[in-house]
């Protein structure tokens, strides 16, 4: 199995942190999107979307880094069999793929890769409230549960990866205790590992 | 069962078309989001991120279009038991919701609802290569294949829902040949049923 990944990306840890956890072994390909490495004529013919991470297991490719984790999840206690359950861990793996990654992740990148300029000001206040509400929503929901769906799953994964490091977006967790708690859950868990 | 339906949304139109095709009775429960019905205390208990469609099964609530999707075809032909076909399954909709749907359905979204000003403009513009980039994804998957995951599934319910009306969001589909031959081959199958 072969992973290509991105050391300072979250799409990418979650699927490291998946594979140490589920005890996978996988051969690590390093691509920088800073140089491009993602679109260049060579990595278009493995992902036509020119988009990282992408997972290679003998020969099946497979991209979208929540696909990538339900596929590797599947079978195991991190995807639960029972339907609702089911269903509500993709349920998360949606909202974070359209309502937290776009404005955390994006955020972070901005920030920690580009220069200060108006255009990055801009790309950071047209994500501001999107962060928050992705934020608000996750701590209403964690102050009611201990994960996101029932025992620790793909969907904490999935959320964590860029959570755990939103301050470095500019959404630090001061005001959100219970992100803050389930993030020391997670770090609690079997076989974790850090991202960096 | 009880659907939060946006009657001019491809995410409600997604979840209409398959219970068509699975033959699943369902009570419709419109939705304006325009008058701001999905914002109401009341909505928002339904679901806390304020978005729709959201299914009620007897109690069980869902949110995300694509989630409910893949709720609803478990166990049927619209998502194929499959491992690596599975796993496609969800690649393809994790590229709509991330790659596709926040650049094609926001761009209609504005023209259908939204009167021109410079804010719109800056919108439209800034959603322009991205709606662009994924029907090329799109067009270069469906040259070598008649669908997205060999047989007809939800991962082309998806990602039909939205394409099929890209020329309302300015992305019409003159260069995109083997899309458009996707989309009548989509309209063919058994069940199917128009957005409007």
């Amino acid at each position: 199995m072969k992973f290509y990944n991105v050391p300072y990306s979250g799409n990418s840890y979650k699927v490291r942190l998946l594979l140490a956890q589920v005890g996978i072994a996988c051969d690590i390909v390093e691509i920088d999107i800073l140089q491009g490495e993602s679109r260049t004529p060579e990595f278009l013919k493995i992902n036509p979307n020119g988009r990282t991470p992408v997972l290679d297991d003998n020969g099946f490719v497979l991209a979208e880094s929540n696909a990538i984790l339900a596929y590797l999840a599947r079978g195991t206690k991190f995807l639960p069999e029972d339907r609702q359950r089911w269903a509500l861990v993709f349920q998360w793996l949606f909202f974070e793929q359209y309502s937290h990654e776009p404005y955390i992740a994006t955020s972070r990148f901005w920030l920690q890769h580009k220069p200060d300029s108006p255009e990055r000001s801009a790309v950071l206040a047209a994500r501001r409230d999107g962060g928050c509400a992705a934020l608000k929503v996750m701590e209403g929901h964690l102050s009611k549960n201990d994960f996101f769906v029932t025992d620790y799953s793909i969907a904490d994964i999935a959320l964590f990866a860029y959570t755990h490091v939103s301050h470095e977006g500019g959404f630090p967790l001061d005001d959100f205790p219970k992100i803050r708690a389930w993030i020391e859950r997670v770090k609690t868990q079997p076989g974790f590992i850090p991202m960096m």
